[in-house]
């Protein structure tokens, strides 16, 4: 074997930041502790009525609500011990330069309590929402203690960036594009150099992929991303840096369903089960380009490619309807209701029964130079 | 909008012989019907019972049964002419130049026939079949045909590729990683220059992130893929062309439960379903690097970190077990038997216990070094 060349990270401002964020914390109960003082957390409510949409920053925030954690409470002892290993468990992360996921932290601090027959952790569904209190309690995006999500999604466009050192155009990445990574944090990705104008986020990889082909990002001088689905954490932090440094306006292309519709106003307002990180996730300004409930007729469709709307799809789109961020919006509802009232709805993929590159050529180029968006 | 440059691919040879095949299916039926002769195809049987396990090139492969489909007989005549039209849709993609996924295949394809209420689809899985019937009637593999699987898994190593015309050096290429795109002919991606001396294929892309961090291919000298689960086409096709062009031998990190050792098994010798392509995907020499059943006492792992195997599981590994390619082997009997045994699968993740880095740093170099793997 060749010899090992370990790299350790230098830790950067933001890591010391995050360190000190969770020395406070350990020291808070160390004080507490000294002064015979019962030692506790407030943690900020995650629950659903602590959540609210702020219609002047236009995304979800957390209220002011906490819930008490007391070690000297029978049922509140466990969840308090959980809390400090966990976060001990990122400190460790952190001060050893590495990142892991959420399973790999689980995994580092399951184990059986010495001297008792009691587990840290039953499993990973008890470890994730004291992975969520950590962050709301230290106000840190996950990313910044250190722990990756899934990693999805793909970029290419006229951008090139900085990842780890190592310089990468996005203009020069072939069919493949650049697998866009979970933590997309400035410690670890800078932009270089920009020429795109905006950027045109899809729904799926299979559409990506015609959009490439067509080398639609070239022609029309923009980035092209897609999350295969419902974008994870490092897409929608990345279209938020892109967006807010870069000040590239990001249109989204999705299915016309209520799917579609909940990626959009994930990728907007944020998630309601996150609602602490929409500050930091959230593109208030991005647009909805389609498809729409009027496409069906707009672009002279056929029914053969239109599929029935099921009880899940109707539930689920006058749920979406009734968002505070798109009650008030006349658009929205009428772009809502005419779905209901089709009756089905439409793949993005429908418009290849135009032609291959319908979509690429004509209906996005149209939407764009018309300005034709919901907001 | 700037104007718009439309790029025509030019006609590979791999293109014109696919659309001389595509022509000979054509021409055989205009033949037949100015013969006045029952137009029909031959269509190579996929069913389990014409798939067999060849061992002496230790793939999967199918038999040489046929079924007949013809033009003139009430209970075949949609399925005939539903081959053509797929037919005829791939041959209008490889003209244009242009590739597309199985559903947008199946919405170019998709219509109401005229002067008849009858659909030419009814839905996809109407369709996919008879994708499948035209590949193995022209011996094709679907990416031959124009037609792109989901597009999954990345890779980092000391690789420099040539993919539609850019140049990507895989070992600059930072967090992200290149995205393997799900067409990987040598028409698109071509091998530039390779230093790295194999291949180490992982599961997870949340364990691909672990090595990309610790840089294992930079300290070992390799390239390294995930596929996201189960690899996609692309992925498999990738690590086939790397095995046998670049003579890179291919190690595989899986979990220790029945899903790793079928991940594994598709890897070395093709899926039962899509037998046909086994030729040009299987890596029959690839090793199962691990993890081990063995590993739970070797590697002192806690009970902690164990997962229950539940019935499902039981009863693949004993599916699996039986597989022509797997029931002579003895060090694989004794690898699944000891899982049953264990009553307990591990992820990959589960090292992490033992540290963050062990496996980078400790249990992949081991068994690298002492040639421990199963075959």
């Amino acid at each position: 074997m060749p010899n090992k060349k370990v790299e350790r990270k230098t830790t950067s401002s933001k890591d010391r930041q995050t360190l000190g964020r969770l020395n406070d914390l350990a020291e808070g109960v160390v004080t507490a502790a000294n002064r015979r003082r019962e030692p506790h957390l407030d943690i900020p409510a995650r629950s659903l009525s602590n959540v609210r949409y702020n219609r002047t920053k236009k995304f979800i925030e957390m209220g002011r609500n906490t819930n008490r954690r007391q070690l000297f409470n029978l049922s509140q002892a466990k969840s308090f011990m959980q809390t400090m290993l966990a976060a001990s468990g990122v400190t460790q992360l952190i001060e050893q330069g590495k990142t892991t996921s959420i399973r790999g932290l689980y995994y580092l601090l399951k184990h059986t309590i010495e001297g008792a027959k009691e587990e840290t952790f039953g499993d990973q569904s008890e470890c994730d929402p004291v992975i969520e209190d950590v962050e709301v309690l230290l106000g840190s995006l996950r990313e910044e203690l250190h722990l990756y999500a899934q990693k999805r999604g793909d970029m290419v466009g006229d951008i090139v960036l900085v990842d780890s050192g190592d310089e990468i155009d996005c203009s020069r990445m072939g069919s493949g594009g650049y697998g866009i990574p979970s933590i997309v944090e400035p410690e670890v990705i800078r932009f270089k150099q920009c020429k795109a104008k905006f950027i045109l986020h899809v729904e799926k990889d299979t559409v990506w992929q015609r959009f490439n082909e067509d080398k639609f990002w070239r022609n029309h001088n923009c980035i092209l991303t897609h999350g295969a689905g419902q974008p994870p954490r490092g897409v929608r932090r990345l279209l938020f840096r892109l967006h807010n440094e870069l000040k590239l306006p990001v249109y989204c292309l999705l299915d016309n369903d209520p799917w579609g519709y909940y990626i959009y106003s994930v990728i907007k307002q944020g998630s309601i089960n996150l609602a602490f990180e929409s500050k930091r996730m959230a593109v208030p300004a991005a647009r909805f380009l389609g498809l729409r409930s009027i496409d069906f007729k707009r672009c002279g469709l056929s029914e053969s490619v239109t599929i029935d709307l099921n009880d899940t799809d109707r539930r689920r789109a006058k749920q979406i309807a009734n968002y505070p961020w798109f009650v008030h919006k006349k658009a929205w509802q009428k772009e809502i209701k005419k779905l209901l009232d089709n009756g089905f709805k439409l793949e993005v993929e429908a418009l290849i029964s135009k032609n291959i590159s319908y979509v690429t050529e004509q209906y996005t180029p149209e939407r764009l130079k018309n300005k034709d968006w919901l907001d």
